[in-house]
């Protein structure tokens, strides 16, 4: 699919940085759309959509807090700016402890990054256990771009075990129970990226995924279980 | 060992709840001492004593803040009181979200059991790799309580890789690289509780240990690593 990439002024910090464009199909008719593909979660579950949508182009909050903590949550494709243009942009880094800028610089993504990993992430919420059936439309945008879908087989990236749709709304304590996973955590692009169990993704930490295996297995032979 | 037992006057809160008592051994000399065994780490290595101390006594702080949150470290034994005497206490658990009550209730302990559990964990640090040497009574007490000691045998009780003493001045984000770790998340006893890199701690979770072996052992064999 060639999209339409028409500019689009959003009204969030940092547009300016990014060139946000219209991801519909080149030629559509109709209003122009950045996130065309979540319409439809927007509208029926919105936790939904507004989860995906930030965990695909926002840095992670600040679960701290003090003069240092750094922002909460702010768009990943700024973290690609020089430390001068984000001075320029209001966030002095400067100020920040050497551990938080560390992991906001982590986060840093292209937009077109992003918008690649809301499509996966919307692609794949589609094909979990009792997901909304995607209108027809966005059904055949998503085949488009990622490929055949299947309801019932998204798995958790950690655990491959099928994820439920309805573990987004179940929460403990503020957090979810269906978390964006990153099989490196240090890379944001579609390839890299899934949903995981919460419990899955706290404890592959800050492990790639082959190294939090190899770490279980080491752990499996020495208290004799493998 | 029989411990002097003599009662002592703290001016902790929820003091009156627990009868606290002098574990130097019975017919001792000189002063009454609470924690006799942790007063050579204090006077060396005071964040470290005051670990043992707080882990071994208190349940774990609230992470987040709100009116309903629950309160900030209070006595194990305080939490085997009834909601009635709690209250009488200044503590209204009706008040609190159900969530943080249960999370509170899972560290009811007996002052007797949190006692042990500081000894226990004061025998395990000085038989960390890099510890400093006990002092010839506290070794003694020690092993009169606990078993002999032998310098680098403290292993994690998730991984079972030696634990290096020096872990407990290293933290990231204010969270020490060193945790109490229970092999079972609800009961706090000395058989049931050691030390933990916390990344292992992270990743156990709300499991038993055995639950969390077993879990690793399923994820490893759906993706093919055992």
């Amino acid at each position: 699919m060639e999209f339409c990439g028409k500019r689009i002024k959003t009204r969030e910090k940092f547009d300016d940085v990014a060139i946000h464009t219209c991801h519909l199909e080149a030629g559509h008719k109709g209003r122009h759309a950045e996130y065309p593909f979540l319409q439809h979660l927007k509208a029926k579950h919105s936790r939904v959509a507004n989860k995906i949508k930030r965990d695909a182009t926002m840095t992670t909050g600040a679960a701290w807090k003090s003069e240092d903590a750094g922002p909460n949550r702010i768009a990943r494709w700024a973290m690609q700016l020089t430390d001068k243009e984000l001075k320029q942009h209001g966030l002095d880094m400067s100020k920040l402890r050497p551990g938080i800028v560390a992991k906001l610089r982590d986060k840093a993504a292209s937009y077109d990054d992003c918008v690649d990993v809301a499509i996966k992430l919307t692609w794949l919420t589609y094909q979990m256990q009792n997901a909304p059936e995607a209108p027809k439309e966005i059904a055949a945008y998503l085949e488009d771009l990622r490929g055949s879908m299947s309801k019932g087989s998204t798995v958790c990236e950690v655990c491959r075990l099928p994820l439920d749709f309805k573990l987004f709304a179940e929460a403990k304590r503020g957090k979810a129970e269906i978390e964006t996973c990153h099989k490196d955590p240090r890379a944001h692009n579609s390839d890299n990226v899934g949903f995981a169990h919460r419990r899955c993704n706290v404890a592959q930490g800050p492990m790639k995924l082959d190294e939090f295996y190899d770490w279980a297995k080491g752990i499996l032979s020495r208290v004799g279980r493998v």
